[in-house]
C-alpha cells in the first residue's frame, strides 16, 4: 500500500514547554513567544537566504542530487552482491549519520543474522583509533569479501587517514593491484589528500560537496552510500527531507516545526536551561539522539558572535532513551535542577507488535500487565514520564513520527538541521565552524613531530608541570 | 606473570581542576579544598559509620560473598557448557553494570566471533520493553540453547515482568515442565512476587541483598553472574574493589582519590558546574561511562534534603567516548558555557597494538603519521584534548586505569560507588532512594488499569487537555 506524505508527517507539540501545561515559574508564555517573532522573522529570512550558499550546500541536498543517486544505487548494487562485509571509516559526520541510519532501519541485530536473513553484507563502522577495536575487526571480517568506505572531506582527519594508512596495507600485501577494488572513496572533488591519493590509486570515489560540512553530511553521498549499501531507500529519505522542507517555508513558530523547536530552545537556554535531552522511545532511534548531539553540539557551542563579542552559549546535548533510561535518569530529570528541556520522540506505529501473555495469575501486581502488548506498554511509560515531568514544572516537548521509516527519518533530520540553522542566528554565532576543535588537532600534530608545528610543540613544552600534590 | 596489587592501582589526577592550571576565575583553589576539609571529614565519617547498614549493603560486597562466589562459579560452568546463548533480562542498574563490565573484557566484536573463537555463549541485555526489539532477539536466539536470567529485586519492575511473562510462555509451550532449565532469577529472597515466582516454579535463583541498590549492584550476583557466565574472573574484580576501598580508609583528598573526586564535584557543581562529563578514551569503557551516568543521576539529582529543605541538586552526567566524540562535542566543551567538568578516563597500557604503515609518501600531511602506534595515536588525542580544554579554561580531570582488566574494573566502580556516598553526604541529600521515579510509574500502573490506582487514574483523566496551538 502506498502511503500519502501527509500520513508520514511529522508532529511536534509543545505544550509541555508553556506555562499553561509546566507552570508559570518555569514555562516559556504565549506573550514571549510573540515577543520574540521578530527574531523567529529575521532568522528565517537569514536562513532562507543563504540557502545554498557558504557552507549552506545541505539544505539543497533534497533536490540537486538525481545524478548522485543514480550513481549511488548503481555501485550500491555491486557492492551488494561482491561483498559480505561493508566497513565506513569514518569518524564525527561521517559515521553518526551512516551509524543512525543503519540503527533506525535495518534489523536491530542485522550483524547476527543469518547470510539468508540479513540480504546484505555486514556493516560495521570504524569511528575510532583504539588499537583494541582495530584488532577485533580484523578478527570478525574476511579482506577478500570486504569493502572499506574511507570518508573524510579534508582527507586530513588523523584518525580516518591512519585507518586508511592500515587498511590499505593490509589490502596491497593480500590482493597487489586488485586492492583497489576494495576501497571506495567519499571525499572532495577539489581540494585535499584523499582525493589526490584516490585518483592516484583509482579509487571509485563520491563526492562532498564543499559546501556541506561533516555534521550536515548524511543526506550527500557520505550517508547515502552506506544507506543504500544496506537496502535502505535513500530517495525516500530525500522526499522525506524535502517535504518537511516545504512545510518549514515561513517563519511563524505555530506552522513552521523547526522553527517552533529552535524559538522554544532559544529561550530555554536563556532561562537557564543549558541541557537538551534527547530521548527516542524506539530503540531503532537509539543513534539518531547521537546524530543530534553532534549537530546540536557543534553547531552551537561557540564563544564568540559572528560580530566578535563573546557568545559562550549552546545547550549540552545528552542523549537518553525511553524506557531504558527511566531507570537510569529520570530521577535527576524529575528532580534535580531546573536546568533541562527533555524532548521525547514518539513513535506512533511500531513495525510489529507483542502481547504479554497470560501467566503469574496469583500475582495480581504482576497479572495486570497481562493481555496489554509491548507496544502499550512503551507507549505508556512514555506518557507517564512525560506527565511526571510535567508535573514537576520540567520543560519537555515531543517529536512524534507516524513510523519509523526512510521518508519520515527525511523529515526528522532535515527538521533539526534547520531548527538547528535558525538558533544559530538567533544566538548570533557562526553555525557551521569548528574552531574550538583546532587547538587539540593542533597539540596533537606538534606531538606527532608534524612538519610546521614546532612553535606549538615549543609551547607545550613550556607549559607548567604538573603537581604531584593534584594526583592520588 | 602475576601481577602486584600495586602496579594495578589506579591514579586520580587532579591538576586541571586547580585554580594554578586552570585559571582562578574557573579554577578550584587550594584555600577551598582547606577550608572544605571539615566537610570531607564529616562525609567520611558518616560513610564509615554506616557500611553494611540501611541501603550501604554495596560496601560490603567485596568481603562477604566467599559463598555466593562459589555458587556463581558452580553455575556459571554448567551455563557455559550447556547453552550457547546467554540473556539477561533487566533494566537499569540489572543491565548497566552488566553490559559495562562485558564490553570492558570481552572481545569488542564478541558475538561476531565464530563459536571456536568466542569460546563461551553468546550475550544479549534486553533493557528495554520496544516491541521490534524483542521481535529481533527471537530472530538471533535458539531456545532450546538458550538461558535466560531474570534480574528485578523487587519483582515488580513492569519491564522485567512483562520480558519474564513472554520468554516464560514461550519456554512453557516449546519444553513445558523443562522450561526451568532454561530460567535463571536474581532477586531478593525474601520479599517481592519473583523470589515467590521462582520458588513455585522450581528455577535456580540467585540472591540480591536487600541492603543493595540496583545502581549500586553490579558487584553482587546482578554482575557476577553475567561476568562468570562469561568467563570473567570475578573474584580479581571483587579483590580490585577491596583494594581500592582499602587505600580510601581516610578522609584526607590527598590520599583518597574516591574524597578527592567528591569534593572537587561538589565545588564544581556549586561554582555552576551542573553538567559532568565521562570521556573514557577506549571503546571497551564506552559503557562504563553509562554505568556512572546513572550511578551519579540516580543517587544525587534530588529535590529535598534528608533534614526536609530544598536540595535540587545533581550534576547531569554525559557520556561521550574518546577520541570519537573530540568530532562531535569537544568544540563544545573548548567554547561552550563554562558549565561543565570534564573526567577523563585514561588507559596506559591497551592490549594489543598496532602499527600504522608506511604509505602516502607523495603526501607529508598523511606520512607524518607513518612508523607511531594507533596506541601513540589515541593516547597523544587524549592529552592534547586536556591541553586544549585547560587552555580555556575548562575544568577536567583524569582518571589513570594501568589497564583494562578484572582488578582495575573493580576499583573504578567501587571508587566511584565511593566517590557517590560522599557527595551525597556533602549535598545532605538520601544518596539511595529514587521518589523521582515513582510518579511515572505509578501514572503507567492507572493507565494500565491496575487495582489500586484507581484515584491517579481520576488524576490523570482530570489533567488539563492540550492545546492545539502548540502542535505543528
Amino acid at each position: 500500500m502506498r502511503q500519502r506524505s501527509q500520513d508520514l508527517r511529522l508532529r511536534f507539540d509543545f505544550n509541555n514547554m508553556m506555562s499553561e501545561y509546566v507552570g508559570k515559574e518555569q514555562g516559556i508564555t504565549k506573550a514571549q513567544l510573540k515577543a520574540n517573532s521578530e527574531l523567529c522573522k529575521k532568522a528565517f529570512e537569514t536562513v532562507q537566504e543563504n540557502r545554498g550558499k557558504g557552507m549552506m550546500g545541505w539544505s539543497e541536498l533534497p533536490y540537486n542530487q538525481d545524478q548522485v543517486v543514480a550513481d549511488i544505487l548503481e555501485t550500491a548494487k555491486a557492492v551488494r552482491k561482491s561483498c559480505k562485509y561493508f566497513v565506513v571509516l569514518g569518524i564525527g559526520g561521517s559515521a553518526l549519520g551512516p551509524i543512525a541510519v543503519f540503527q533506525a532501519l535495518k534489523h536491530l541485530h542485522y550483524n547476527d543474522l543469518k547470510d539468508k536473513a540479513r540480504k546484505g553484507p555486514k556493516f560495521y563502522v570504524e569511528d575510532n583509533v583504539d588499537p583494541e577495536r582495530m584488532l577485533a575487526l580484523f578478527d570478525v571480517i574476511e579482506p577478500e569479501k570486504t569493502i572499506f568506505n574511507v570518508i573524510t572531506k579534508s582527507g586530513s582527519t588523523s584518525e580516518t587517514m591512519s585507518q586508511y594508512l592500515i587498511i590499505w596495507d593490509m589490502l596491497k600485501q593480500k590482493f597487489g593491484e586488485r586492492a583497489k577494488d576494495h576501497v571506495i572513496a567519499t571525499t572532495s572533488m577539489q581540494s585535499g589528500n584523499l582525493i589526490k591519493i584516490a585518483k592516484k590509486e583509482g579509487l571509485k570515489t563520491f563526492y562532498i560537496p564543499d559546501s556541506v560540512g561533516g555534521r550536515f553530511s548524511e543526506l550527500c553521498p557520505v550517508g547515502l552510500l552506506p544507506a543504500a549499501v544496506l537496502g535502505i531507500d535513500i530517495k525516500k529519505m530525500l522526499k522525506g527531507a524535502a517535504y518537511i522542507d516545504k512545510l518549514c517555508n515561513k517563519p511563524d513558530y505555530t506552522k513552521n516545526p523547526a522553527m517552533a523547536f529552535a524559538i522554544l530552545q532559544y529561550l530555554a537556554f536563556n532561562q537557564g536551561k543549558n541541557v537538551s535531552v534527547m530521548m527516542p522511545y524506539a530503540d531503532s532511534l537509539k543513534y539518531m539522539a547521537d546524530w543530534y548531539c553532534q549537530l546540536w553540539a557543534e553547531s552551537l557551542g561557540k564563544a564568540v558572535k559572528k560580530d566578535g563579542s563573546p557568545a559562550f552559549v549552546g545547550q549540552t546535548p545528552v542523549k537518553s532513551l525511553g524506557v531504558t533510561d527511566q531507570h537510569s535518569q529520570v530521577q535527576l530529570y524529575t528532580e534535580g535542577p531546573f536546568d533541562k528541556v527533555v524532548t521525547f520522540i514518539a513513535v506512533d506505529g511500531y513495525r510489529g507488535s507483542v502481547t504479554i501473555p497470560d501467566g503469574c495469575e496469583e500475582f495480581p501486581n504482576v497479572n495486570f500487565l497481562c493481555g496489554h502488548t509491548l507496544n502499550e506498554l512503551i507507549d505508556t511509560e512514555r506518557r507517564a514520564t512525560e506527565y511526571a515531568l510535567t508535573k514537576k514544572q520540567r520543560l519537555n516537548n515531543t517529536i512524534y513520527l507516524p513510523e519509523v521509516n526512510e521518508f519520515t527519518l527525511g523529515e526528522f533530520m532535515f527538521m533539526l538541521e534547520l531548527a538547528t540553522a535558525y538558533i544559530g542566528e538567533m544566538f548570533g554565532i557562526d553555525t557551521y565552524d569548528q574552531p574550538g576543535v583546532e587547538e587539540g588537532k593542533n597539540a596533537t600534530y606538534a606531538m606527532f613531530g608534524r612538519v610546521g608545528y614546532e612553535e606549538k610543540r615549543k609551547e607545550l613544552e613550556s607549559a607548567p608541570k604538573q603537581s604531584k600534590d593534584y594526583i592520588c
